[in-house]
């Protein structure tokens, strides 16, 4: 007999933050008070980014050092490159990230003269370094230079992934996404991250907390696992039929459904019209005339909406990007709304340590060995 | 001004568990209704895991098998034997843990054929080899067989860092420190652990968050903590005016105090019994009346009452383990808990996703570059 669903802290306060909110009615966005719509219209990701890290939209000279020192981010000590070919290319992406973070500890640990805030900003420079020299490295058998050729963080990713200058639409759809997925308030990644950093543990192991978490196909593994699905079929009655016969199963379709939205998450409506943008200059609208097709479905049979995860999926293909490096690419972005929690958190520190309903067996006598 | 102490879901009930209970009155222990006293007194700690594991005691066979299981588990992989090489002496012993247990997922990841529970085993076998070949590597310019001369975990452990058979005395009083640091119900690592379970992510992502969690000195760091205090002093009157000054300045005293328990943790009496045998045993009570001094000043002023971390301390340090290696201890013996509730949680899983209170600004209007 399964267990019954328990648990779950579903609508449980767990505690207070000022970095974002899904608003009073809880069907927006915004992070420090500035909607996500606006975010992504006018800001550059790093502006996203300090503004999570730092609490205030960067002036023209903040957010200029804050891009040098991120470029400056992107070479990775020796050893670390050393780890990364160790790791066997069959590795998943998600962990070649955590453990490559874990490692970087050991490097260039939290310490008196490297704050938290300083270790945010060498990671995102380097998590596509990491990600990246790993996998040119066992997928087409070259050392690459991790510098890569400047730009900000979305043409660092893409210009290394490709190994040549992205177009610019396509780091401008890339670059918006990453403000898309920067921050959540408490998402179970972020939450984990602030028990962790409860215990008053070191950056570094909030953050592979982090990405083990997102790693989770009911959370950032969701956009590969939409992925998976849509490019199972070939065209919309296919797709229709099939996600049918799926819900019949009772199976869970991945990039729907929302423990905080009910009625809709407002990054779907952006990053749909990305998906929609970037098939067509691919001039092929395959992939995103099954996801409306499987939009629809989902709303008709299940009063279900896509979350931010199912237009990524046919978003990132239009990139290039290969899916086991989609969940990566949240990661990426992700790690600036962990970090901003996890200084959060250690401002007003309580270990985060709640209670649990016992439901196993009485006392029972001590049974020797013999008896047993 | 600094934040408010907040959130730390103190008494909320966050799921059920037949794993162990404080009891009715939250002031014993008992896993799977075997009482802390009887397991610490009867039960190897084979035996404890096994219980854990698996939900009952093993019968002699089972027991003989698990064993061999474990031995069977404590040879590396080269390429994880390259890496801890790669990994500088100075690292963090929990973090040399978190990377190698990061890194093992990519050589022997969780698939089919290899379960949550084969892989339980195969770290509690593996944990003392990754720690101590890192160790005696850059410490003691050793490439240690870790394989050992047999015996069990405790054993195993006492016997690659001293490379010698260790005592008999010391592999008990080990042994037994094992089944009382093996499971706590929701401790911060292992909700965290769980938190991680709960987006379905894979097992060694759940362990990784459990080491980053037990990490930090208001959780399993407090016996490094505590030996650092304890050490500290002299004699029992220095340990006295020192902790009188301490409470005055308001400090933290490491391995006081519980979320949970609020007169005693019933497992401080256990190990308090050891830390005595050990230190006569040794002929050097220094440390041991030191610890004793402390107590009674803690419970005189604070009426708080050491946790199963202060005795651990001194009962260590006379099993001549390196104080940075204390919590490395602890997680050999979690290992069995987390792993118990990353299953149990696993069986009636629901993503655990609280909510947060919003405290941050109102929404703003959109603030151009030129403008800020
Ligand atoms: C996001 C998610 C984990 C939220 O979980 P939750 O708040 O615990 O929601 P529940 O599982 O209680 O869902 C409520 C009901 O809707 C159903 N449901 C939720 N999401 C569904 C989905 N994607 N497909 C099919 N049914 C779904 C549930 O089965 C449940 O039905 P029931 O009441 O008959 O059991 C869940 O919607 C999900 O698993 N989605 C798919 C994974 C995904 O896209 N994750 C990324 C989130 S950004
Ligand atoms: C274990 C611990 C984290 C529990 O935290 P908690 O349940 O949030 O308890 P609180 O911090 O609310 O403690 C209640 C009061 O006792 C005090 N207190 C608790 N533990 C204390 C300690 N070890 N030394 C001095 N004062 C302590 C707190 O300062 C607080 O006083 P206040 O009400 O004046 O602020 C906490 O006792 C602690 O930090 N202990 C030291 C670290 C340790 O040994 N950890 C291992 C636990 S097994």
């Amino acid at each position: 007999m399964p267990e019954p669903k328990q648990g779950g802290l579903a609508a449980v306060i767990a505690g207070q933050t000022r970095i974002s909110t899904v608003g009073k009615e809880g069907k927006g966005l915004s992070y420090r008070g500035y909607s996500i719509y606006d975010l992504a219209r006018f800001a550059a990701f790093e502006e996203t980014a300090y503004l999570l890290l730092y609490g205030w939209l960067p002036d023209a000279v903040q957010l200029d050092q804050f891009r040098k020192q991120l470029a400056a981010s992107r070479v990775l000590p020796p050893a670390l490159t050393g780890i990364l070919e160790l790791l066997p290319g069959s590795t998943h992406p998600m962990d070649v990230l955590r453990t490559g973070y874990s490692a970087l500890a050991s490097f260039e640990p939290e310490e008196e003269g490297r704050s938290a805030l300083d270790i945010a900003v060498r990671l995102i420079g380097c998590t596509s370094s990491i990600l990246l020299y790993w996998y040119h490295y066992h997928h087409s058998g070259k050392r690459i230079d991790t510098e890569g050729s400047g730009g900000d963080t979305a043409s660092h990713f893409l210009g290394l992934l490709h190994q040549r200058e992205p177009e610019e639409q396509h780091a401008k759809a890339l670059d918006v996404s990453l403000t898309l997925y920067a921050e959540h308030e408490f998402n179970a990644s972020t939450f984990a991250a602030r028990v962790t950093a409860s215990t008053l543990s070191d950056y570094y192991s909030t953050i592979t907390t982090g990405v083990g978490t997102l790693r989770g196909p009911l959370h950032g593994g969701a956009n590969e696992a939409a992925m998976a699905l849509i490019e199972r079929y070939d065209n919309p009655d296919d797709a229709e039929a099939g996600i049918l016969e799926a819900l019949r199963q009772k199976q869970l379709i991945m990039g729907f459904g929302h423990r905080v939205y009910s009625v809709s998450d407002p990054r779907s409506d952006v990053i749909k019209e990305w998906a929609l943008a970037l098939s067509e200059q691919a001039g092929d609208r395959k992939l995103y005339e099954i996801s409306e097709r499987i939009e629809q479905v989902m709303r008709r049979e299940k009063r279900l909406f896509p979350n931010l995860d199912f237009y990524s999926a046919s978003a990132y293909f239009h990139l290039g990007i290969p899916t086991p490096l989609f969940t990566p690419v949240f990661v990426l972005s992700r790690l600036t709304g962990w970090s901003a929690h996890v200084m959060e958190q250690r401002a007003g520190n309580r270990i985060i340590r709640p209670s649990a309903d016992y439901i196993g067996p009485e006392p029972q006598e001590w049974l020797p060995l013999d008896q047993r």
